[in-house]
């Protein structure tokens, strides 16, 4: 998989797999229906930077890093991903974390956060601790999930720093 | 105290608080040199509602309350509150949290979340304990204290539905 920074052009082929995931209300904080447009803002427009993940020149996954909190928390970056539901159970997930760290650390952050993991989600709570990541906060009930109503929301935290 | 809804026009009243408060770099995630256009923007444009408490017709404390993530986290709300240096020690923050969880309440929220709170900031922490709200996470030197380096960052929470 090659790792390189999206433009606005890149967003034609990040669009299904936002939708996707997103439309599907189990993960991400943003609007089930979010439009075309807004998606666009914010996984490209508001974050610092934003990558995707290409496999013979097809997109497979995105993800975005951008500074979580400002001023006295602005040592501390938060990140995004996205995988392709065709390519997932391949490392892609992995593979944009570790990149990620790696620019994060480029970038001058310290430590990266992860805001709003929903507990239900094993899967991704596993990798990020496999990557490093602790689970810092539990958030009571604070993700409603579509099937499972009202779950905890996990806030998960790693030191880029030596 | 009255309490009241804030217009753009107490933005003038609003802003030493701000600055004051901003500028020490203590206690808020703002950049310590914000601007007055751009606290503006984060303090009254952005939030959903924004509240100024008065005694005698001065403004001594402000809030805001927004939701504080979108789709399945939007039952959650945050908010922030400052109070003039000049009217400390006499109960306004108690009121002005106290008046947040009622129009949180009334806007549909079902719990109430602090982001960012420093952890040397023992007065608010205590005060937010006494008012129901637990640390539900623990942020390792999330926060960049001026004086004091990296510390601590907490999560607070509180559940307000019945």
């Amino acid at each position: 998989m090659i790792i390189r920074e999206a433009t606005h052009n890149d967003f034609e082929a990040i669009w299904p797999i936002f939708h996707e995931i997103v439309s599907a209300g189990e993960t991400y904080a943003y609007a089930r229906d979010t439009s075309r447009e807004e998606a666009q803002r914010l996984w490209i427009g508001v974050p610092r930077r934003t990558f995707v993940g290409e496999v013979d020149g097809q997109v497979v996954g995105t993800y975005y890093i951008k500074t979580n909190q400002e001023g006295p928390g602005s040592h501390v970056c938060n990140c995004g991903y996205m995988v392709s539901s065709s390519a997932r159970g391949k490392g892609v997930a992995t593979a944009l974390c570790e990149h990620s760290q790696v620019v994060a650390v480029a970038l001058g952050y310290k430590a990266m956060q992860f805001n709003f993991v929903a507990s239900t989600n094993d899967g991704a709570v596993r990798l990020w601790q496999r990557l490093g990541f602790e689970v810092v906060g539990r958030l009571p009930r604070a993700f409603k999930h579509p099937a499972k109503g009202y779950v905890d929301a996990l806030v998960m935290y790693k030191w880029l720093g030596t």
